[in-house]
């Protein structure tokens, strides 16, 4: 196939899973792209889920939190996420004028014109990655060399995609370790090992792939090929349209190094910056890996993995 | 003891109970009023609560859907949110430019200028009340009198507080009927007594008070009055300081008739406009009236309400 029919064959594929889950009333569609309400049946398969994560987690001890799907604007300031990936970015606006601007502004909308010119930046953004959140409240020197915490919540992307798999506002559950170098590293190293075993063992068949983050524009090529060279991503990829599609990521696993850290001013009890990895789970995307490899009636999936999801 | 420092007591009485919710460890503190985590005895309280709940509505037989935190722009435009409520609203924009914009954007940013004028509307805004997206779901003709949905999940309210009751981003539980004007009518007033029964089990004050929306400025005072004149919407208040305060509202129970299915074309198997109704727990707010009904350690409530709330 030349280039051309390949990606038209893969975008038939990513329109037919999605009308399978429609049709079998999974997902319920909205007028945008990657936003979908999902049914009891799809929310019974990601708490099965993410049972299983917890008790996969539960030697880590992991202190939990969970934060809200939006996040201080403030906070987003001190990451570099608006230079690297702009385009994924959820920005909020509110109006905070009076009733005459009030009045300009429904005059505007009634005569079908843009309105977002009477919004003020409000102080917070939609939380892009659930973990971000966290780091502003570790802010100084840790109580002791390393610590893990259990993060879960709604991450936003703004990617409309008419991809099942590419959802603008989606549940992620990260295990983040913040301490030391050597620690971070290992942790990455091993709870990737640890992540693959437990989504092997409900019957996904993963690959674990080196991986970049998509940085924006021309600069973000120089960054993609360095986060490459040093192996510092992970993902483990579940094949969800056949050979037309290398696979697609369900779960990661990450040496942050200092670059979160450093920017909320994290230290360890010896005084230096402190470093950071995770494994994070897509929440949405591994409950729908399920149902394309196991198929979309949960009463015919395997004994075993329904025993291990309480399905 | 005069207006104004009537005012100052009430606002010293809810600092005083976030200082003790932080000092507790039970919420996490954010750089914005109103946006906090939440800690896993917090979480375990909520979802306690939300069994509780869930319990409550079996009879209902509800069609369970979730909604994520952001909903279509398209369908937030056929309601009159913007009109009726401008300052609480979240409106998303991202970028959507190039190179060129990009680098004009963080040159603005590093000169610490304001930056958003290069970001454009994005096609979702936060979710203002978790049932709003379920009515854009429904468009058309019911397939039966009546229907009852189950909807939960994050609602968003441009309101910074140092109130812990008034959060930004908070769960909501809702359960909504759907169908004939008498339905909506005796849907409401049977669930209100429902609500207050199972809220009062777990040993909270609940009062029933007629209630109004917030709506916004001079032609939003007409719309209060009409709302409190037809006695709409009942909220279920909690006394949380004392005499300082009249109660905050933890759930309500709203007669919508033909508001929001008007505007989205939801019609009865008979052809007329549907009416809504419905029943509205902030799960926030329950889990803080619980936590100040009996206390910040969770090992001293009575045992009943332990029981009730799996604790």
């Amino acid at each position: 196939m030349t280039v051309t029919t390949e990606r038209d064959a893969l975008e038939a594929a990513r329109s037919a899973f999605r009308l399978e889950l429609l049709d079998a009333g999974l997902l319920i569609a909205t007028s945008s792209p990657g936003v979908y309400g999902r049914s009891a049946t799809f929310e019974r398969i990601l708490t099965g889920l993410d049972a299983v994560l917890t008790d996969m987690a539960a030697p880590l001890n992991a202190t939990a939190v969970r934060f809200p799907p939006v996040y201080p604007r403030a906070d987003f300031e001190r990451t570099d996420y608006i230079a690297s990936f702009p385009d994924l970015s959820g920005v909020v606006s509110s109006f905070e004028a009076g009733d005459r601007e009030h009045r300009e502004l429904l005059g505007a909308r009634e005569r079908g014109e843009a309105w977002d010119g009477w919004l003020s930046p409000a102080d917070v953004v939609l939380t892009n990655a659930i973990c971000h959140p966290l780091y502003a409240t570790l802010e100084g020197v840790l109580p002791a060399d390393d610590q893990v915490f259990d993060v879960f919540g709604y991450g936003f992307r703004h990617e409309p995609s008419l991809d099942p798999m590419r959802l603008q506002s989606f549940r992620m559950h990260e295990f983040v370790y913040v301490g030391t170098p050597q620690g971070a590293q290992e942790y990455r190293d091993t709870w990737l090992d640890v992540a693959q075993a437990t989504l092997a063992s409900l019957g996904l068949p993963i690959t674990a792939v080196a991986a970049n983050d998509p940085f924006f524009g021309r600069a973000g090529r120089m960054l993609v090929s360095a986060q490459l060279r040093e192996n510092l991503k992970i993902e483990l990829t579940v094949p969800i349209y056949g050979d037309l599609h290398e696979g697609t990521a369900i779960a990661s696993a990450n040496c942050q190094r200092e670059h979160l850290t450093a920017a909320f001013g994290i230290r360890t009890p010896d005084g230096e910056v402190a470093h950071a990895s995770c494994v994070a789970f897509g929440m949405e995307r591994t409950t729908l890996a399920l149902l394309r490899t196991h198929g979309l009636d949960v009463a015919t999936w395997p004994a075993e993995v329904r025993g291990l999801l309480g399905l």
